[in-house]
């Protein structure tokens, strides 16, 4: 065991949960500003050290929501990719300084018409790709909090923040929330409309949210999802759920991001050896082997889409820009149309065959993957391996990582599940299910004595 | 007046309508075999000078159905692009004489559920593209018939068959329609789906219908239009028809495609006159000046699709590969993914907007255009130009021509209506009503006196 890492913790704030917040504000035993005023002082303390915000207003930022609006008085971090009327959104980007949008994202707009109140943004990467922001890793900061969403994870980890928002194009909500040692969840593609979201590549970018608690997340997506006619993606065509709210769960015999680590992978076969013995069927597959190959149509859409969205701007001012994106918009630019045009056209048929496989073909509810190596990587430079994320953001389907320890470093680890497209909700029942076995409060409190 | 050409006419049969069929049939007043043999001996008799057809069988392949299904007695011809388990389907290329499919398309497999016999297979330009087959224009046989759909257009027009299938990718529907004088619709994108249709470009292929009447058109599409999962495009968002069954039509100050023979644009004045007499209202309206990009981009993202789609095939034996099609993958090779990128990407939003200024901000139920430069070309060498319907294929928008006079040359001019995605059914319902003021009835009366 490393002793350095074990005893070095860098704050946790006392958060309840949306639920909790909820019943307290609506029942009037709190007032509206309780919990939004206790999550600013915590967001204010804790910058020097997390550096989980890169903006927080002078006060803070009350809805003054009817009590008993179904978000009243909870407060919610925001990756500062997501525009907000009120507070800057800069991406992380040097060309971006002192941006303020003129408009709230439609998803921040459906958050405050739910009475939520936008405490603040919260650290992105440069533009949601690869050049680390300042964040550190609320259980030792001399680790990643993995990336993009680097700030929400943490925020959420830490107990500032009960809720937050970040943005997937790769593996960036769900990679973070492992190795934060939270819940997070990336909806079927299309599921929250993007409009006023920096779009990084529009085949792959989703909105996606952290909680601490599977519950909060499944309660938050019935009021932020919907569609948008300035975001005209469509998801594919929905097959019915063969078995809605079954316990049917595929484990791999080979993961699809390559090697995990020991104790990820000891992880997920002591959760799935404790989800069997309560009941769940547990069922080891192998996935279609195309499925192998997505990490890397991931990356090649991925940078064609960047060199689009973000060219003109490295052009213009390559200075700004740092040499991570500025790569990755080479390879975009250097890529043939018929690279391009095969990869985005074998999107959807690909989901369509992953979920008629999934659910038809092996009867499964979800699959029990990794959603990392394991730990995150030590320092601030490398957010971390998103090839385990990568195949269900290419495809568009949901996936929801829940904690379930911590490895020899004392970091904690993850088990991401996935379901069917269109699945959302069948997937968040699955994950609740899951998260009341995934001992992560047993292992929490076992580190704590060790500290 | 050009003589020569006023008194060249191919061929026509005494072919019935899709109504006067059905009618007859149910009643009991024919048999099941009855349209079916004599239109097989009408295609068979016609081959020699109009070469609609590249396969007939030796004898009818009746469909025996029950006498009331919808297309009880209907014989139905088919472009050699659409996959027939009974016939050959050979995309008039080299590289696939003898091919036989396995399956129906699933187009064909709808047709034959609704009772309709297929009578043969109609001729296409190679692979749907430029280089022609021998099919002439029924009413001169010095001119083309139009292409890609050369075959089903002409097969109709010459009162072969009352009702044929083909594929718009740029033009190849209403195009061959105008040039032949009948009617051709192309149907919202996706709305009829394209499993075992030979794709050319995925993201603009569409399965159209020929008839020599909107009606029967109309009266086929509710029997015919479906999604399938082995053809998972999809369409965009649909926005509520503002005006259903209303008759504002917009005329524009300029066409798309570029300009328009004199005798196109009169009968296209003169039909406006026509309809604003009878209770129409016309405005004159510019187009969103976006809308006079897309020919160009139609033709780039056809290129880079049919190099996926046919570049293996010119790569193993080019000499079975014309020179056309060999220009055109070499071109979709050359390009860029960032610009394909674009374009794809572009095509869902400008479709989105096309509907928004079509119904909202202009408050238009349908735009009237020009479906072609004007009469067809002289020859066969060139089937003409598709820029005026290339638009609408790449909005994947309903679009529909019908005849409407002759021109100097005495071929076929027609008038092409537009109409929001989706509105299908309204926009058959106004081009019904277009067509019954269209004066195509009295000008072929008054053409066949000048022969």
């Amino acid at each position: 065991m490393n002793q350095e890492s074990k005893t070095s913790m860098t704050m946790f704030y006392e958060s309840s949960t949306v639920e909790e917040i909820r019943a307290a504000v609506a029942s009037g035993e709190v007032g509206l500003e309780h919990y939004v005023s206790r999550a600013f002082d915590a967001a204010r303390d804790s910058q020097s050290r997390l550096r989980a915000f890169c903006y927080l207003p002078d006060t803070p930022s009350f809805n003054r929501a009817d009590r008993v609006a179904p978000l009243a008085g909870v407060p919610v971090a925001v990756k500062d990719v997501i525009d907000t009327a009120d507070m800057p959104t800069e991406f992380n980007s040097a060309a971006y300084k002192g941006r303020r949008p003129e408009h709230d994202a439609w998803v921040v707009a459906r958050l405050r018409a739910a009475g939520a109140s936008i405490l603040g943004k919260t650290v992105t990467t440069e533009f949601a790709w690869r050049n680390p922001g300042p964040t550190v890793n609320p259980w030792n900061s001399a680790y990643t909090p993995g990336g993009s969403s680097s700030g929400s994870a943490a925020a959420v980890a830490a107990g500032i923040v009960p809720l937050a928002f970040g943005t997937q194009t790769q593996g960036s909500v769900i990679r973070p929330a492992a190795y934060c040692g939270i819940v997070g969840f990336m909806p079927t593609y299309g599921a929250i409309a993007r409009t006023g979201v920096l779009p990084l590549a529009w085949s792959l970018d989703h909105v996606g949210l952290f909680a601490r608690r599977v519950a909060d997340i499944a309660y938050t997506l019935k009021l932020v999802s919907g569609t948008d006619t300035s975001d005209p993606h469509v998801s594919h065509i929905a097959l019915k759920a063969d078995r809605p709210g079954g316990r049917r769960i595929g484990v791999l015999r080979r993961q699809v991001g390559g090697a995990v680590e020991p104790a990820q992978q000891a992880a997920l076969e002591g959760l799935a050896t404790r989800l069997a013995r309560d009941g769940a069927e547990i069922v080891t597959v192998d996935l279609p082997a195309e499925l192998f190959e997505t990490p890397a149509y991931a990356l090649q859409l991925m940078s064609v889409e960047a060199a689009i969205t973000h060219g003109n701007l490295v052009d213009r001012t390559p200075e700004l820009v740092s040499a991570p994106m500025r790569g990755l918009i080479e390879e975009g630019r250097a890529l043939h149309a018929t690279t391009y045009a095969r990869i985005k056209a074998w999107q959807v048929p690909m989901a369509l065959r992953f979920d008629a496989w999934l659910a038809q073909t092996m009867g499964l509810d979800a699959l029990l993957v990794a959603p990392a190596t394991g730990e995150p990587p030590r320092g601030l430079e490398f957010t971390g391996d998103a090839s385990f994320c990568a195949p269900w953001t290419y495809l568009g389907v949901p996936a929801v990582t829940v904690p379930v320890g911590f490895g020899p470093a004392g970091l904690p680890l993850g088990a991401q599940l996935v379901g069917a497209a269109h699945g959302d909700a069948q997937l968040l029942a699955l994950a609740e299910w899951v998260e009341a076995r995934a001992g992560w409060k047993a292992a929490v409190a076992e580190r704590a004595v060790e500290i």
